[in-house]
């Protein structure tokens, strides 16, 4: 019997309890539609209570809109981002930024998932020549691709290399959460104070249904979003219902509780795992997400009864994504089956 | 004291009971993401059984998307779509479909907001000359803008003109289970059975929280379709919270309840502004719209308590629709309000 | 026999020997690519001097460019251009300005193919609301396609109104020398004096091989160009063979001597064909045009001989260019063939 | 005394003299616009006999042009394409590819500038997983951007990858005469002979003033590319002049020529400069550039006599490209000045 749920990915769990409640109580009578309702401006008013009074929200469907429409908003056609060549955006948005931007991604070598300075610093050139496209963003993810956490040091330094050079920070933020409970600190401390320009603030893989926020912290980059939003297709028309999700996030931290949750379930795996020989863990586990290698003939075994992406096929590493409704149960009982299969 | 309901939008109603329903159903345990799960399939199939077998339906987050999108499968940068002058795509998406498809869109004046065959020859011109945009398709709104609808004939009459001319028939539905409602045919007989090639299927009006579907009569039509939806941003991850809505519409034809309650409103409310005699209604109300004319000085009046849109400021013409969720006492009240206003 | 020129185009002229002679003249040894060079510095020396110290100048390949990439440099992609109805950007484009700045172009209908204020107002609206184009520039033609020329007043009053309401004025200017010519003033005093923003300044039409400038009289505007242009496909790497058609047009107003001599020739084409009695003339003779009403069957035999467009099939109205080559004799000869073929 | 010839470009020298008098003899009376006159029809005829009868060509202004173009005729915005890290289309193009295509461009390693199926192997995945772009082009450049050029059996080899693999072979020509020159085939023989689907044909940088060709091989490919060509704004009205630059071309061999000319001017200058101890040849001279190791010390002095530029700043690596002007005694004096400067 295939167990009620795996580690495939944090998006295959569904919706908390508490946000499916939001989304039913916010369920009453009409308003009007396009975010112009009272749940709309009380779920701005909480991320500007996070995130600073002069932040400019705005709510999207999904995680490549947020990141496309971000960059869109820092970029002409003729501009670069520069991003991990492992990054979200670059490898599994089947070209959604360039397609709405126009404009190069640029990928950079990147040790597990982090970009650099001095990796950075590989693509920054061509500086007025018109021959080259001009690098305009540095975009990091937030826990990285491979669950790692960038360090509040990390995302200064390429926030500051950013802004010396005439260039913003964007963050990738669809496991942010998960990020910001690593590192133990407030939501704004860990983006806004590092030097953030603007965050896609994820919510569908902590537990909604789907909502994703672009968060701007000055609002200049902001002012005419809303007609990307729209022309990029992302305006929803009963808006209350993602909104009503923030609402539940933000409501006694669930957020938090959430990521705190999905990066617990992941130490525990990572700890059984790691008693397992023939397992080895890959990268630090700072977040929701496990990387092991695990002998091939026992990744066959395992495949038959969890669902889970391999991630990398020649050395034989898979994916394991814990999830704000993972147990200890899910863990020990796929733990003993891994052990049993090696 | 404002009421609960008023008559801007159909998008400004919530969620029919039904649908959230469907959503809490559908959230147990974890699926795979993407629309690999039994939900999205189960939705699917019931879009088949519709629209026969060799449908193909994708669903989408919302009808920018739907329309942009459909657009996007039918055509080459250089093509250009002939639709009313009044058309959503053309006045209402921030020309997200011109920014998607690069195609340029061609007004026509439309009479009753209904493109008929003599206007679209009016656009039709310039083929095989490369100084113009070449005619691709013609979309049509289904119900209309202005809440007429298309007769059969006239659909067929279209769509084989585009036939006869390499083109093809799109049909914005965001309203479409309003007009085969009014049409009193099968979803089938009145879309793929006159000559439509692709369908913007509306569920979010229609009591849906926010779920819209691109509907393919042609396979090879929709054969690279999924990548577009992917770089177009309109693919979710948590897709089986949109296939469950479609799940609920199709199950007891809640679609069709829905949609001729809305009709019967419009109806309703139809008579009752007529019997006052400063209020004329402007065009034949065939689905869930009403357009009145209604004195200048008694729209700033309803305004004070009734939220909705004026649609033409000059003529003072109102536009009113009606939603599932509009009651008898609605109508009646708003009418009654509307007669000691005047 | 064919005569050796007819009254297609005014691009169906070959290239004046004089700019023939300044292309051989720039032959000599090698110069650095991409417009570094000391040709490129004295034609952009000259357009200062005609312009103003502070006008930044581009050199591109074609109007086509000329006018997509002026539209760029002056629109987001959810901007609008209100331009007329028989606008050259908007009809014999092929959707090039739509494709490369995302934007939607807005036909207004035009007397005479001139835009004017109250025209212009129609499509100003739906302004700071996210599901409209947001209006940014007007774009008129100067000469117009139908052969007319914007009076001083004319062009200042849709400058004021553009600059009144956040929107920037355009100029296709592919046939700006005769517009000027036909004025009576000054290059200066026809466009930068008159509120122009950007002027696409023509030369191919004008005797040039293929040469064509963007000229912008606010160097912000500018700023970013030269990436749209080398973006836009348009840097040339031989610079310094398109700056010397500039030179060589610029030398003794030889522009002007060009523009003046096909205008002359228009005017007498016109009188010639006035005295025809079942020729009528349609607009306005201002520039180097002349559209003239002829019965069909004499279009028929005409066409045999000399090889031009019909402009409006229904009313047989056929469109005659006069060129910087153009003879006295070439008009006579004719109007000869007209009279006789009437 | 600066010398009148450089090595910075084979772009910065001028135009073969036979190349100006066609231009000349081109200028006689007037022909019809766009493409559709003698000269343009008897230049596609020399394509014909030299590519085959059923080769498709089109003129453009510029190689960026040629390159987009090329790659839109062959892709859906949900493509991607193929090529060296070092390409031109990657590096040199400010983007434009991507800007026209909607398509991501994927990097990869390549040494001496050329592409192998084993490298190309590394960025063929992800097919038909709608998360990832869609490898549908590979394009490789020929002679490369390092001057070395693909034997038969390379290009052949690539060509059956991307053939087995549902992709085309796309050649960026630039330099194809200086590759066939060296390679001692016939033009179809280095080209479609191996399988090369579409060649950008570049004259400009082999004596022209400004003229390349898209070359199709399979006329499908070719259906739709004037609207394409149109739309990329890249049609010139005055085609003649550019019909006229290939005429010269093939007259003679004339392309053949100055290619071989250039190449061996690039042995002279390799056998020179490696008779300096302090110079390392350091790619194969095969077409007409040599990239040479030179002490940065020395560089500084060449440069203020003679305009080239540095490769790789950090190895102080010069390119130094041979034209089709360039002379015995511009390759011994630039020799004997870096002898002396080293």
């Amino acid at each position: 019997m295939k167990p009620t749920r795996s580690f495939a990915s944090d998006n295959n769990a569904g919706v908390h309890p508490e946000i499916l409640k939001a989304i039913a109580a916010a369920n009453q009578g009409h308003v009007i539609g396009y975010g112009d309702d009272p749940y709309t401006q009380s779920a701005v008013r909480l991320f500007k209570q996070h995130f600073g009074d002069d932040t400019e929200v705005f709510f999207v469907f999904n995680g490549t809109a947020a990141n496309s429409l971000s960059l869109k908003a820092l970029t002409n056609s003729y501009h670069a981002v520069i991003c991990a060549e492992a990054a979200h955006i670059y490898v599994d948005e089947c070209g959604a930024p360039e397609k709405f931007t126009g404009c190069k991604l640029i990928p950079v070598a990147a040790k597990n998932g982090k970009l650099t300075v001095d990796a950075v610093r590989t693509a920054y050139h061509g500086i007025g020549d018109e021959h080259h496209v001009q690098p305009r963003v540095i975009s990091i993810t937030q826990a990285t691709e491979v669950g790692t956490v960038y360090q509040s040091k990390e995302v200064q330094d390429l926030a500051r290399f950013a802004h010396d050079h005439g260039m913003f920070l964007h963050v990738d933020g669809a496991r942010i959460a998960n990020a910001v409970a690593a590192l133990g600190l407030g939501l704004k401390e860990a983006t806004r104070d590092l030097g953030v320009d603007v965050l896609s603030f994820g919510a569908t893989k902590n537990g909604a249904l789907g909502a994703e926020a672009v968060v701007f912290f000055n609002p200049e980059l902001a002012a005419n979003f809303r007609f990307y939003r729209k022309q990029g297709m992302q305006l929803a028309s009963k808006m209350r219902f993602i909104a009503a999700q923030f609402e539940a996030l933000f409501t006694n931290d669930l957020w938090l509780t959430n990521a705190r949750h999905a990066n617990r379930m992941a130490q525990l795996l990572k700890r059984e795992l790691s008693k397992i020989p023939e397992v080895k863990i890959i990268y630090n586990v700072e977040a929701n997400g496990v990387f092991a290698q695990i002998p091939r003939k026992a990744i066959a075994k395992l495949q038959k009864r969890y669902f889970f992406y391999v991630w990398n096929e020649s050395q034989s590493v898979v994916r394991l994504m814990c999830s704000w409704d993972t147990t200890v149960d899910d863990v020990k009982q796929f733990a003993e089956f891994v052990r049993r299969s090696v």
